[in-house]
């Protein structure tokens, strides 16, 4: 094989993995600002999370022309293609993960009129710990560690029980106190989103399993319990 | 250029692109289902439908595999590249709506248990508007026919609406009577899954938009005003 041509390649290479290295830093701290803005009540911060999550699908979008421009000029072969191809996939997952923040800069915006709630500590601790497991993926992904990414894809289950834990809480409360409805209904939706956002960083650990394996995950991933809404008097 | 390489392409795109008719067909089914099971409270239905995913995440797989393989073989140029990539986008897309039509079904067999609430009609009414511009955009797709895919993607901002007015009459309906807060939170995740619904479908309609007239489609589509809790005393 022609050494320039592989070298151009890598080249090539370098820089979609830059600007996905971009993306996922991006979304860590979108994030984390969209999880401040709720915990603290602050409008400000959640608008600018609106604002800049902007960035992340202008980014989606160089990944993919970027990637047309590297196929068709350097013809790679199916190996190639397939990392090419989990590049085009990676960028597309976190486009997506931004939105979901986005959505949580949302809710903390109309939170941020509201008296505070107890279940705002729950709602940190679910977002504190998807946060984590992101934090993580994304290192899985640049060290393309699969083991880490194991790890990660394994714990998915904890946040999916913190999920469902934090429903049932929710539920009570509003069955509780039905001014809290309303409050109540934001929290589920921001959980919700933070479970979406799990489910995506799940799909990002089978994608570094995928290309450095060779083969997928495979199907038994523990799944949390279904939501029961058993001894809520529904 | 070799008329025998354009028309084995040919004949590949074709292979691809069946395996995505079946996908939009059968998303189709399954949503269709889903929103049966929740109507006529029939969980073997949803259990189907639960099953029936699968097949769709096997189609996306395959998908994937065969685009790869022509990538590698045809070595296509960038305009033939930009329509296998679209092929991934809409495949990844549909595999996401079966994944929302199963979130549905899950919550059908929830709500088995439960009396029938008046809420039905409004989720209903909605599922059908989703899956009606469902069926749009999978024909505007089809048919490569962008006028179709602009009219759905405006028409996105009325399941927004619908979404909106349901979770106002949701919430009231929990405070009203508080022993509904458990089937009422089950119907707000059900228009959350519709609204996603919503959302890819829009993304398709986008997506057909660029492959057919080869730049974005813009910024400029009306969104449904964002929820308000307004009056219902939150």
């Amino acid at each position: 094989m022609c050494p320039h041509i592989v070298s151009a390649f890598d080249d090539d290479l370098l820089a979609v993995q830059a600007k996905i290295s971009e993306m996922g830093g991006l979304c860590e701290e979108l994030l984390s600002n969209a999880l401040e803005a709720v915990e603290n009540r602050d409008p400000k911060l959640a608008e600018e999370v609106i604002l800049r999550d902007k960035r992340l699908d202008k980014l989606e979008f160089e990944v993919e022309e970027l990637t047309t421009r590297i196929m068709a000029l350097r013809q790679p072969m199916a190996q190639d293609l397939r990392v090419l191809i989990s590049c085009l996939k990676m960028s597309a997952t976190l486009e997506r993960i931004g939105d979901l923040a986005k959505n949580i800069a949302r809710r903390a915006i109309y939170l941020a009129d509201q008296r505070p709630a107890k279940l705002s500590a729950s709602v940190g601790r679910m977002g504190q710990r998807t946060l984590q497991q992101l934090t993580e993926v994304l290192d899985a992904y640049t060290s393309r560690d699969t083991a880490l990414a194991v790890s990660v894809w394994r714990r998915d289950v904890e946040v999916d029980e913190i999920y469902n834990s934090l429903f049932r809480e929710v539920v009570t409360y509003m069955m509780e106190d039905p001014r809290t409805i309303g409050l109540g209904s934001q929290f589920l939706f921001i959980a919700k989103n933070l479970e979406r956002i799990g489910d995506h960083t799940t799909h990002i650990a089978e994608m570094v399993y995928y290309v450095v394996e060779g083969e997928p995950l495979g199907d038994d991933r523990p799944k949390g319990e279904p939501v029961s809404l058993d001894g809520v008097g529904s």
